[in-house]
C-alpha cells in the first residue's frame, strides 16, 4: 500500500533511478530490520542513491511531498533504529560504498556512508592503518556513526564519537553541509560531528564522512583466561583500569556464554568465567601489560592464562568470543536473541553483572552475559522462544530493571546500541524530561517537518 | 552607565547577594578581557554566585529583564570570547570552585566551574590521578569546557572534547538540565555534552562537570633537542606521529622564540630551532619511545638531545617552553602579543609554518613561533607595539592568511582559542555559510531572545 505522495515521488525518481528504486513486496521485506525485539515493517519505497546530489534531489523532493526518510547501511542496528514505522522511503546507501581517500600521512581516511568497517579494513590491509571500532556485526560506517557505535576495542581507541573527524550531511531541506576538518582538534563553533554522531538518521542524512585511522601496531598479543568467579574476574578488569593499562580488547564472557561455546563447537574451554585479552604496542609493552594484568588477577581467582602472538594462534584462542552470540541462540532451537546494552561507572560493573545474573536466574530465563568490560558495557542474551509471550516478558522486566540499575548507578540505557524505538522511556529516565526536551528542541529546528526518521529517540504521540 | 533593566534586576539582588553583586567600576575593569586584540568593555555589573540555584534565579530574571549574561572564569581567554560588547551581567563563577568529588575508582572528578585547572592538580597530588588538559594559563575548567580548549598534552590525553564525561547546564530559561553520565561511553540520544563543549557561552552557563580523570603515569621522561632546520624538527614530529608514538607532550620552538628565551634567562640554549619532548608509561616504554623519536630525527638534522626523568631536571629542561609567552613579550618594552592559532592536519603543518615565516619576515614583524606540533596546532607570537597602528594592521593580515591557508590545508582557523569575537568571518570561511546557518539555528532555538554571550561565534548585525 503506497501513500499518494510516495506515488508522486516515484513518478519522479523512477525514470532517473531504474532498478535503484524498489517497491516489489519481496525486496522490500529485506528493509524491515532484524534482530529486533521490535515489531518491524518494510517502507513503503526503497532508492539507492549513488551520488550526494542524487541524495540532495530525493530530499528536497520527499521534503516537498512530506514523505517520512529513514538511512538503510546493514540493517544491523538493535533497537529498531532504522525500521520504517511511520512508512515513507528508505535510503539505502549500498552503492554509495567508495572509499574515496586513504592518508597515511594524515591518518584519516574519506568514505562514502555504505562502506562497511570490514570493507575498509580489507583495502586497509597493505597501509599499515587500521579502523578500530568494531561493534561486532559487519555494519556499514554511517550506520555506525548514526548510532554512536563502539565494540570490543573502544576500551583502548575510543568510540565512533572518538573516531570520527568530519561529516557531510545532507540536512532536511536538501542542504550539504560539512562539519569537521581534517585537523585532529578545533575549537571553531559548536560540535555539528559530535551532534550528528549518534543521532539515528533523525536529523539528516550522512553522506561522507572523515574518520581517523590508527597504525598497526608492531606487537599484537591474545590472550584468554579462566576465573574461579564472575567477581574476580570483573575485579581483574577494573583494577587493570585504574591503574592505567590500556588493553586493546577486554572482553568478558560468563559462564552461562562459556558453556554456549562449549556446546556448539567442542571448545573444550573450563566450565567459568572467562576473560579475552588483547594488548596492542611494542613487543615489550604487550608483555610488559599482559604482565601487569595478570599480576592482578592472581589473586583474584585466575586459573590459566593462554596467550598467543601469531594471528592464526590469536584466533584460535578467540574463536569462543568470535562466535559467542551464535552459540547462544544454539542453545535454543528456533529462539530469537534480545540483546540489552547497559554501561555503567567500572565501579559499579560487578554489582550491575551481579543483579543481572540475579534477576535472569529469577525469572527462569536462558541468557548468556557478556561485556565489552573495560568500558562498564555488557551484553545479556535473552535467547527466546518467539512464540512464548510470557518469556518476552519476563525479558522485558529485566531489561527494565537492569536499566534501571545502570542509570541509578550513574550509568546509560544503552552503552553503543543507541536509543532507536526500544528506549525512549529509558532516555527520558537517563536524562530527564527537561534535557530530552532540550534534544527534542534540536530536532524541530532542525527537521521542522519531521521528515527525518520520525519516532525514534522520542516519543511524539503518534504511537 | 547601567541600563534600567540592570537597575531592577539589581534591586533584586542587591539584598540577597550584598558584596556578590558588584558595581563599582574599579572592580568592573577587571572583567574586561586581558590578552586580547579586541577592543573591550566592562559589563554594567557583576554577580558572584554559590549555588546552582542561585544561577537559576539569575538566568530567570535576566530573561525576564532581557538582560545579557556573559560567563567569567579567569579571563584568559584569547578571542574576546568573554567580553561584556553589549553590556550586561557577567557571571562570575570564581565563588563555585569546589571540587565536589574525586573518583579514584571510576578515574572522574565532578567540579563546580570555577575550579582552575592548577587548583584542581593540586588537589589531586596525593590521589595518583591527575587532569591533563593544559593551555598553558590557570584557566577554569568552566571556561576551558566553554572554548573547547586544548594544549601541550592533548596529543596525547585529548582536548576538553574528550575528557568531559558530563555538564549540568542553565539554560537560558532558568531549567537545569544535566548531559551525559558517569559511564565511559553511552549511545543515549543527542551528544548535548559536546555542543556544550565549545558553545562559549552562548547556549547556557555550565555550573558542573564530571570530568576524566589519569593515572600518573609510572614514569616520566623529558627531553629537549636542537635542530639544524625547522623543516626537519617538525618531520620528525609527523613522522612520529605518523608510527604511532605517543608522547604526553611534542613541543615546537622556532629560532626565533628560543632566542627570545636566551635573551630572558641566559638559558644557553643553542641558536636552533628546538623541539621539546614528554613522554608517560612504564620505565622501559618511556625509554623505548625517545628511542624510537631519536631514530627519526637523526636523519633530520637532530642535534643535540638532552633528556631528564627527575621533576626537578624536567623543569629545568623545560624551562624555555614554560616562559615563552613572557620572553616573547620582553623583546620589545612596552608591547602587546596577539597570539594566533591555526591547526592543520600532521602533513601539511610543516607547509603551513614556513608559510607563517615567510609572511611574518615580510611583513617586517617580530613574532616569535611555536606549537603543539604533535597535533598540527601553532601559535605565532604577534609582539606589537600598542601605539603602532601600522604593525597590527600587518599582523592582522597576517593572521589572516595563514587561516585561509589553513582551511585550504583542511584545518582550521582554531585550534583551541574559539571563535569569540575574533574569528566570526574565518568560522564562515571555514564551515560555509549553511553550516554556520545550522549553528545559527541551534543558538536561536535554544537560546530565543540572545541573552546567552551575543555576538560571540556568530556575526548578529548588531556590530
Amino acid at each position: 500500500m503506497v501513500s499518494q505522495a510516495v506515488h508522486d515521488f516515484s513518478g519522479i525518481f523512477a525514470p532517473r533511478l531504474g532498478g535503484r528504486l524498489i517497491t516489489a513486496a519481496g525486496a522490500l521485506a529485506h528493509y524491515a530490520p532484524k534482530e529486533a525485539y521490535h515489531d518491524t515493517q518494510p517502507p513503503e519505497m526503497v532508492v539507492q542513491p549513488t551520488s550526494i546530489e542524487e541524495v540532495q534531489d530525493i530530499v528536497r523532493h520527499a521534503a516537498r511531498l512530506g514523505i517520512t526518510l529513514v538511512g538503510w547501511g546493514a540493517g544491523t542496528s538493535l533497537e529498531g533504529n532504522a525500521a520504517a514505522t511511520r512508512g515513507g522511503i528508505a535510503v539505502d546507501f549500498s552503492l554509495m560504498n567508495k572509499i574515496t581517500e586513504v592518508s597515511g600521512e594524515d591518518l584519516l581516511c574519506v568514505v562514502e556512508p555504505g562502506v562497511t568497517r570490514e570493507q575498509l579494513n580489507a583495502d586497509l590491509r597493505d597501509s599499515g592503518l587500521f579502523f578500530p571500532v568494531d561493534p561486532g556485526a559487519n555494519a556499514t560506517l554511517g550506520g555506525m556513526i548514526s548510532t554512536r557505535a563502539s565494540g570490543t576495542t573502544t576500551v583502548r581507541y575510543g568510540s565512533m564519537r572518538d573516531n570520527v573527524l568530519a561529516l557531510k550531511v545532507v540536512l532536511p531541506d536538501g542542504r550539504l553541509i560539512k562539519t569537521g576538518t581534517r585537523a585532529r582538534k578545533s575549537a571553531a563553533g559548536y560540535d555539528l560531528t559530535h551532534l550528528f554522531t549518534g543521532s539515528e538518521g533523525t536529523l539528516g542524512l550522512i553522506v561522507e564522512a572523515t574518520l581517523r585511522l590508527h597504525p598497526r601496531p608492531e606487537a599484537t598479543l591474545a590472550a584468554i583466561w579462566d576465573f574461579s568467579s564472575e567477581q574476580g574476574a570483573i575485579d581483574t578488569v577494573a583494577m587493570a583500569i585504574q591503574c592505567g593499562i590500556t588493553p586493546a580488547r577486554m572482553e568478558f564472557l560468563d559462564r552461562s556464554a562459556v558453556d554456549a561455546c562449549n556446546r556448539m563447537s567442542a571448545l573444550g574451554l573450563p566450565d567459568r568465567p572467562m576473560l579475552f585479552l588483547e594488548f596492542h604496542g611494542s613487543s615489550a609493552e604487550v608483555d610488559a601489560q599482559l604482565a601487569m594484568v595478570e599480576g592482578i588477577g592472581r589473586d583474584l581467582g585466575g586459573g590459566n592464562l593462554q596467550y598467543a602472538k601469531t594471528e592464526e594462534d590469536r584466533n584460535r584462542l578467540w574463536r569462543a568470543r568470535h562466535q559467542a552470540l551464535p552459540a547462544a541462540r544454539a542453545l535454543r532451537v528456533g529462539s530469537v536473541a534480545w540483546v540489552t546494552d547497559i554501561c555503567v561507572p567500572i565501579s559499579k560493573l560487578g554489582g550491575a553483572m551481579a543483579h543481572a545474573r540475579g534477576l535472569i536466574d529469577a525469572a527462569g530465563l536462558v541468557a548468556p552475559m557478556l561485556g565489552h568490560v573495560g568500558d562498564g558495557n555488557f551484553h545479556v542474551f535473552f535467547i527466546l522462544d518467539p512464540k512464548a509471550p510470557d518469556e518476552w516478558s519476563r525479558a522485558s522486566a529485566v531489561n527494565k530493571a537492569m536499566i534501571e540499575y545502570a542509570i541509578a548507578a550513574g550509568g546509560t540505557s544503552t552503552g553503543e546500541h543507541g536509543i532507536g524505538l526500544g528506549k525512549r522511556q529509558a532516555l527520558l529516565d537517563e536524562h530527564g524530561s527537561d534535557a530530552v526536551a532540550l534534544m527534542r528542541t534540536i530536532k524541530q529546528a532542525i527537521d521542522p517537518m519531521n521528515i527525518m526518521n520520525p519516532g525514534k529517540i522520542f516519543m511524539d504521540g503518534e504511537e
